[in-house]
């Protein structure tokens, strides 16, 4: 059987979650969001944070997080600002759209945001109110190219934000890989203190589904509960995601899961390295972009599921490689052999 | 410690999905839906409808199925109508009314609709194009106040929605309660031919969370899952909800759980009956809205929790009682004893 | 040919605002409402509002004014309380749903509202985050029904809305008749002191279109042009609408075509009272709803255009004659004669 | 006193359209589109549009026009395409994401679109169901940066949407100015015959305002009625709307003003390339940008306002200068005595 590199979404989810909801099953407890778990994990989230004032909210998914973020901060004339890749942008079937926003889309190659380049996108609108008023910024860490913020960037984002009046809010669906990845100088405090509001990704990092919501500063966003209950977001059993993400945070089963990655991932990657594959975008988390010719990418189809993510020539295309704290060493070691050939 | 029949989604699931949740877990699956158990299980459920050409959809709560449904089956200018005790009508924080569409309310005392109810609110509705069309109308079974509709008369709506051109949408949230009630003479696929759409409730019948949509007849929601997306509803873990339905249909646990909590409900309910007490509906689910004097509802709250639902007079008040899937043997010993004593 | 009291916008504008049109026509002006003739217009019913640091806006119609005053104050989760007669709960073709936003009606006999009959509505909704939060109060003057609030009524209002934390908006497509009718006692300035936003009707009030939004508390409503800009509300030629305004309140323009309609309307009501005929409403401003029997009905129908309101039994029904600032004095005679005879 | 030459809405509307509002003002019509001068100025439409099917509807103005098109035809999940310097994607304060619909953008040097540079948007949405699906291929004409297209182009278009399934909507806020250009080589049953809906501007082309939506095909837009008057779109005295496109298109005025426009800029742009002046966009309208050099522009100032367009160099900008039917020879005269010095 085929082992797929498609996605970090393809198992269920890590045997620890799975432990600890048998465990807390048949206690009673509140309903939507009001269960003592619920309430832990938030508390642990905080305290990873170092943000004791942070709200916390569990949600089901990204699309479903980022959609509920910006439609309540945002005011009906204003609009967000993201790269042309941000996956507000190109796949969430107009989710944020659907909410009755713009998204002003900044072209970027690595799929980061940087002052510079936003300047330009805020400096066209400027006929108002004939145009949308610019009021967040979106960006994603890791990014959709697998790429990674550094402190530095983070931290000239956050001040030009400050600057420009801004709202800065950080997709963090594999945020997991981000914080683990070698390119990284972040903490989760970092991220905390340098975003306006963020979400820690679950559903890509060993969770059945579910990502956390955190807004350190709690005057951005009031009432969130209401907006969560009207787009149909609040589970009756919130505690499924409570257990979830309390599991995750109880000790540092989330930052290992994602270290879990990157190690197979990097496996990989040294070994492609070694036969002069190049890669799309340079590889700093668990996803690789390499670009390989037809031949081998036929040969690997044979053994492995993945995505052809963008020809590069008539011979070549580049593959999108996914890993996840799921990967069995097999499967990799079986990938190396075969590229060890190539 | 007290016990809660507050509602019936207080515990997590039923062991049985847990076990399945765990013997699948570590299966890859392609992502949103397109795994194999969420295809299985739509198999189990058309099967059980007798309706194979149904399609068939999970997602994670009753109020995101109710404001996908309507918002993807009604055009901007028309409306729903619904019971004024209807759960969009007053318990989904202005869910529909986001999506664009009004809600026509009916009064109705028992939270059942019929055509006679229905008829002056459409016919109210004439000045056209200045007023909304009504296009739907929505039921819940069992209603929010515990009844059950029984087949002469979603007979007699399914004609009455033909004749007038209006698309009949059963919530289901409780249609597991609803189809093992005393008082119910229909089968699932009585349900399947008489709605043009509905769903099947999970969350509230032993799953951890997941309600099934069912639409018996394609041709009235097409492109649904582009809907399911934008409004973040898509699972990337689709197969968790695709896991607890094909092991709630793969045989008759959905079922049995539910008639579980009919037992447990009417052990409670012929002890009141025998001790004289009057019912503010008379009972048929899981939901007991029992008329207590301010003493009993002391004493009972010594032990359990549950919400007080309508003064009827100085010294008497309606509680609501739910059991479920999950209550216990000893904690409705328990009431029987105290109930025994008044 | 038939004379129509079906409503008050069956003929065009007064010759005044043709003239004033005429005179400024070829005068070029800023576009979207900065000429220089929407500017004296504003400041001209500032002074008369006696509120110097109102905002004032000028849209097309009724329906667009209320749903652009509701949508640019309400939060998605925020609701508009509105007597069930309300123009925003009949006529407006889910107008206010559209952009989002849930009605409480409240029944209403004389199409008014009081704090006694909002209060149950505000009281129904408790279990939050799961219901809509009431915010704001809709009210209209002259109602739907004709009737007008009286100082007393409105002050009441004020206060129960200030207590609660609720905008009291009023619809005033037909303030002029409200304002100028025998049961008013209110000025513009005490419109403009009691309510959070209000406007001014003109298309039914001699103007060939146009309503002025009036927000005496400029905090209650922020960058108000994006909303109307958005909303396809802002005409290019803003001017069109300044002009009007600016000749309506230049001198007693206004006010004097509302008391025209007044007094045909009086004339026609003293005519019926004589004769013995009954009205639905205790008649107050340009809106009659007697109460005739069919064969008068039909006599009438011979030389009138009128809409039948409501059956009240067999033989009867309340019709609505509605007269306006163009009720040629000969029609209402004729009317009268006709009446004369029954 | 400065003449304005920053747009073609800086006056009232022609005289004979006054008249014409004067001579019909006191005559009694329906509300809401039901008057007799919008039955017949729809069927003059129909008529030089040699569609005697099409619908024709009135409204105030093009972002009006453009978010009730849109919302009107598009499921919420589709999507439209727009050259990036379309009026929808620029400067409608996002009024099309406000009803729901993403706009999927076009790269346009002269604001035109063609097969191939929509060809690879559409090739980019693939991912379905989580990427948008277009729908609909918004252009204007003439463009916003002045450009009309030929029946060639748009011919290509119309076969190009047909084969794709799209629908062509075209902005003709200035059609009049498009198909009186010397570069136009169709008649409005030409346009009406290529595109599945379009709108024939008045506002810019000597109406006080209104633009007229003509669906030569009916069977794409339904109920459309409902739609404006839920937008709040719908004018209590449509008259006013129907009287000015009555008069209109009663005899050639409309196709008369719009050539009044070319000829003055045509007097302009020939003294300007007399002295050797460089156009950013070749003049194909009523719409020029000339290059000029700083101290050109300072002198033009003294005289007259118009737009800096876009700095070209340290040196130069394009300014935009507009005429219309209201431009006076002597203004023309005066511009051209000026730039005869240059």
């Amino acid at each position: 059987m085929k082992y797929s590199f498609k996605n970090d979404y393809s198992e269920g989810c890590h045997p620890e979650i799975l432990k600890a909801l048998a465990e807390s099953n048949l206690i009673q407890q509140g309903g939507y969001g009001q269960d003592a778990y619920s309430q832990k994990a938030s508390g642990l989230i905080r305290k990873r944070c170092d943000a004791p004032e942070a709200s916390v909210y569990f949600v089901s998914g990204g699309t479903q997080a980022n959609l509920l973020v910006v439609s309540a901060i945002l005011k009906s004339y204003e609009c967000v600002v993201s790269a042309s890749s941000g996956h507000i942008n190109t796949n969430e079937t107009g989710a944020i759209e659907y909410t009755g926003h713009k998204i002003l889309s900044v072209s970027s190659e690595d799929g980061k945001l940087t002052p510079d380049s936003i300047l330009p996108v805020l400096e066209a609108q400027h006929n108002f109110p004939h145009q949308v008023k610019p009021r967040m910024v979106y960006i994603s860490n890791s990014t959709e190219l697998g790429t990674v913020y550094t402190r530095a960037e983070l931290t000239a984002l956050h001040r030009f934000c400050r600057e420009k009046g801004l709202i800065l809010f950080m997709d963090g669906a594999r945020l997991g890989s981000a914080l683990t990845s070698p390119a990284n100088d972040m903490t989760l405090a970092d991220i905390a203190s340098l975003n306006d509001v963020f979400y820690i990704g679950g559903t890509k990092n060993g969770a059945l589904f579910g990502e956390a919501i955190v807004v350190p500063n709690k005057n951005i966003l009031q009432d969130f509960d209401f907006h969560i209950k009207q787009k149909g977001a609040m589970l009756a059993k919130g505690r499924a995601l409570g257990v979830q993400f309390m599991r995750l945070f109880d000790d540092n089963l989330y930052f290992e899961l994602a270290r879990h990655a990157h190690r197979k991932a990097s496996e990989m990657q040294v070994k492609m390295e070694d036969k002069g594959i190049p890669f799309l975008v340079a590889p700093s988390s668990n996803q690789l972009f390499p670009v390989l010719n037809m031949e081998q990418i036929a040969t690997l189809e044979n053994d492995f599921e993945f995505y052809i993510w963008k020809k590069t020539d008539d011979q070549h295309a580049a593959v999108r490689l996914i890993t996840s704290w799921a990967t069995p060493d097999d499967a990799v070691e079986r990938f190396c052999k075969i590229v060890e050939k190539f």
